[in-house]
């Protein structure tokens, strides 16, 4: 008689645990009626995936045990295998348990605890020490949880314990190429044990992460036999014979820019949705950023959710609010314009017995970009919008923006984006169709805070810079190492003095999706008063 | 012949090797010159700690290999024994190394690493296995670094091994009440084990962290014969008769208010000079906080590096600007008046056609204090003076406080301060010399943005939400256990889910100076998306 186990690749709540668990029951029902003996949800799927220091929280503790007693109760005929946070003796562990007809059947502890990038579980959970086989139909199932396949031995253990199929429950973060990463390492590992795995991950954003589900199962032979869509719910049964997973659709992967784009409006929508905001607004300048985030928004929220803010002053380009407009047509979204310029002149005015004898610099600039957020901000309260910032990845390294000003807003979707993927991103999302004139592609990117001003007069192109910041910061190369590979010395020398003392910006910026193997925010935690200087290795030689 | 021991408790800055260096090359010729045959340095003094991601860089980590070298070849004649990164076979060690006439003579690694709280060791290191002990004029001195000996076993080990003395090297931060904890957890493993203990502490301020040194000297009794000033630099020789160390100074431990506001002071000091700002800035509203924070820089900085803006509104009391006038005068700094009238009325009129159907709410509040923090943040701009933020710990918790507003600015010194601590450290700072006016102190407290406004309007009054807030947020307690504690449902109710739906304005908040045992930062680590209530506890009874 075959095996038949469900994938749950849903979109979980951090926190949200009654919503979780309704949920979890409501899917355990259907794949009872699809005839599955066996359904596998997520990591931690009861309280979402990361829960951060609630989990120091007796409350919120207490709230998912009860949960697993109240899902328990009401499931019957399927085996359900979740992740939760399971206390003993005071020791809280990453449990996965397994429930058969109101009764806990086998309970398992994450063994291997991530504690590095994005992940701090040592800091909450204590390492579990066994592997847990259960058994359904004559087959042997072992438990396992995300980190534990990603290192050699869990997975043999598990067979040379007698296991037939290892059931692996995720929240495995999202970032470029973290899909193929993902098979290649833990098929390598199925492979070399030679024993089928079936890989459940969540779906959804929370805050900075993304998790893109791509759920998939392995044969004995580390060859996938079924893949999950990406980026979406879904619920699937696979058949095993002799506890040999039969052939199923395997969905295809995405090229990474349809994937990176699917991941920022998935980002957009669940921060939206999870945190109660009545639809989104931003500024909109005629370049390149906020074009791609306008678009973004609206294939997240729906025309009708969102709205855009001209805001010209005296250094923008008549071409550039022609080209704002263009886009809010192109994409049916209510916009306004207001001129910055009254007060900017009252800022000015007030400001002129004290800046007398001083010479124009950077503050006025940024005066500018400080009234546009004052004039979003008070749209924002006033209509319950979230205000999405529109700065890249490459602006928020060497702090090409203003605090306070263009950096306002409550949610950054490009924050891990570099500019040229900017570009990129833009460009995909044409061939859908057009909404982002070609010109606000083609022309050089200014902050238009000062006269015929363009961002290369600052800073290196972008062309050199994105690869140099790249290096830098997702590779942590030093200054020396990116010279070596052939990157200009003035421009390596400006882009990571740059980085270095804009920290203090980074760390009052708006969370971001993370698109990177290295984002900002909990991926990168440096100090501020730091006198770390990466440029150091040049001076020395 | 007696042992001497130099107690090295210094402030070393992250990532200034170089100067870390010398500082250690100058203090350590400094003990030799009193005849001290060894001397001990803080935990990672090399780098300064903590040194976060930094410690993911390859070229920093061989930065810090390499200034061993240069102290071992400059310091001869004296036993040195520092802390810095260690990195062999691919794995980082919190290391201590001690150096004798150009050598390295002994090396350990600590064993015990914290992961909680503010700590985030296990994502950098690899832990010790084994003690390490060191002969000197036949003493035998054995190797701890911080966390080791918080936890039963390592000083009875070492003792079993055959040390005579622990020697302590140490990165431990300041919080309210930390001192007693410390000595005695400490001195009561030391009791127990009996053998004497020599314990070092770096002090200064980091970012959020202030280490206040409090080094001491402890007989096997456990009983403290030596203790170090707090909150100051201090080189000083202990002597061992026979492994027993002789009585010494024993400076006393300030009471707590005196020590949150040495705290206080050094942190601003610190920030500002590890940061290489040219003095500190702030709005002077007439409040108590503001005062307080005046206070604080001008006794870290001196009146002459220190500047006040008033920006009155038609909000604005006279008493108020009155008030902060004289508290400027009191202490002698600079300060300007600019009513923010003009720029109020431009964003109105500007805001007029959009806002032309809506009642009026926090939005027009909040544009008041936007204001203000665009004029103060080009004064910033343009003096390249730091723009100290004036909220209290109460205000950060509930969210009392407007984004880009009055939150703007790059450090917070009271942001873990709640406001009834804020009244006893200005009343402390007034038994110094009374620079805050006495109406300051005893007048209800308002942000001034609407007519007649008081906190205690939007707000429980602090003296009832202040333990609320510690109770929850300091103490992880649930809604429900506040409340059988006995305060009203009605304010427990209000202030936790102000705390809880406020997440992402802190988020964005400046970082601030940790004096409780959760602050919030790196010490608490919240979701932002979240549906975490923690009324629900008492929705269900």
């Amino acid at each position: 008689m075959p095996l038949k186990i469900a994938l749950a690749q849903l979109n979980f709540s951090v926190a949200d645990i009654s919503a979780n668990s309704a949920t979890i029951i409501a899917a355990a029902t259907q794949a009872r009626q699809q005839l599955a003996d066996v359904v596998v949800f997520p990591e931690l799927c009861v309280t979402g995936y990361p829960p951060e220091d609630l989990l120091l929280r007796d409350d919120f503790i207490q709230q998912a045990e009860q949960a697993i007693s109240t899902i328990a109760a009401q499931v019957h005929g399927i085996d359900v295998v979740i992740g939760y946070p399971q206390r003993i003796n005071g020791q809280l562990y990453n449990a996965a348990a397994v429930l058969r007809d109101g009764h806990i059947i086998a309970e398992y502890h994450k063994q291997a605890l991530p504690n590095y990038s994005v992940f701090d579980e040592q800091r909450y959970f204590k390492a579990g020490q066994q592997n847990c086989l259960f058994r359904v139909k004559h087959v042997q199932l072992a438990l396992t949880i995300c980190e534990d396949i990603w290192q050699p031995g869990i997975i043999a253990n598990n067979r040379d314990a007698g296991a037939h199929i290892i059931l692996s429950l995720n929240a495995s973060p999202f970032h470029a190429g973290k899909m193929q990463q993902r098979e290649d390492i833990i098929c390598a590992q199925v492979k070399q044990a030679g024993i089928p795995l079936v890989y459940v991950n969540q779906v959804g954003g929370q805050d900075e992460l993304i998790f893109d589900g791509a759920s998939f199962v392995a044969n004995c032979h580390g060859d996938i036999v079924f893949r999950a869509e990406e980026f979406a719910e879904q619920l699937r049964v696979v058949e095993f014979v002799d506890a040999a997973p039969q052939p199923n659709d395997i969905a295809p992967l995405y090229q990474p820019v349809v994937s990176e784009y699917k991941a920022l409006v998935l980002g957009i929508q669940d921060y939206v949705r999870k945190n109660g905001f009545r639809g989104a607004l931003l500024g909109l300048s005629g370049g390149i950023d906020s074009a791609l985030v306008l678009a973004l928004a609206v294939d997240a929220l729906g025309a009708e959710q969102v709205e855009a803010v001209l805001m010209p002053s005296r250094y923008t380009h008549d071409m550039s609010n022609e080209d704002a407009k263009l886009e809010a047509e192109a994409l049916g979204i209510k916009h306004h314009i207001i001129s910055i310029e009254p007060a900017v002149n009252a800022f000015n005015d007030m400001l002129a017995p004290l800046f007398a004898d001083t010479a124009k610099d950077t503050t006025e600039e940024n005066i500018q970009a400080r009234c546009r957020g004052v004039l979003l901000m008070a749209i924002s309260n006033k209509q319950g919008k979230l205000l999405l910032t529109t700065g890249n990845k490459s602006e928020m390294s060497v702090g090409y923006a203003t605090l306070y000003g263009d950096m306002a807003g409550g949610f950054a979707p490009l924050k891990d984006v570099s500019k040229l993927r900017v570009y990129q991103l833009a460009a995909y999302r044409n061939t859908l169709s057009a909404v982002i004139p070609e010109r606000v592609i083609t022309r050089p990117p200014s902050a238009e805070l000062a006269p015929d001003q363009k961002d290369e007069d600052s800073l290196p192109a972008y062309a050199v810079l994105d690869p140099i910041l790249a290096l830098y910061i997702e590779q942590d190369k030093s200054a020396a190492d990116i010279i070596a590979l052939g990157y200009p010395v003035a421009a390596v020398q400006r882009a990571i003095s740059l980085v270095d003392r804009n920290e203090y910006k980074r760390r009052q910026s708006p969370p971001g999706i993370r698109i990177t193997h290295r984002a900002f925010g909990r991926d990168r935690r440096y100090p501020i008063s730091s006198a770390y200087r990466g440029t150091a290795t040049l001076v020395e030689e």
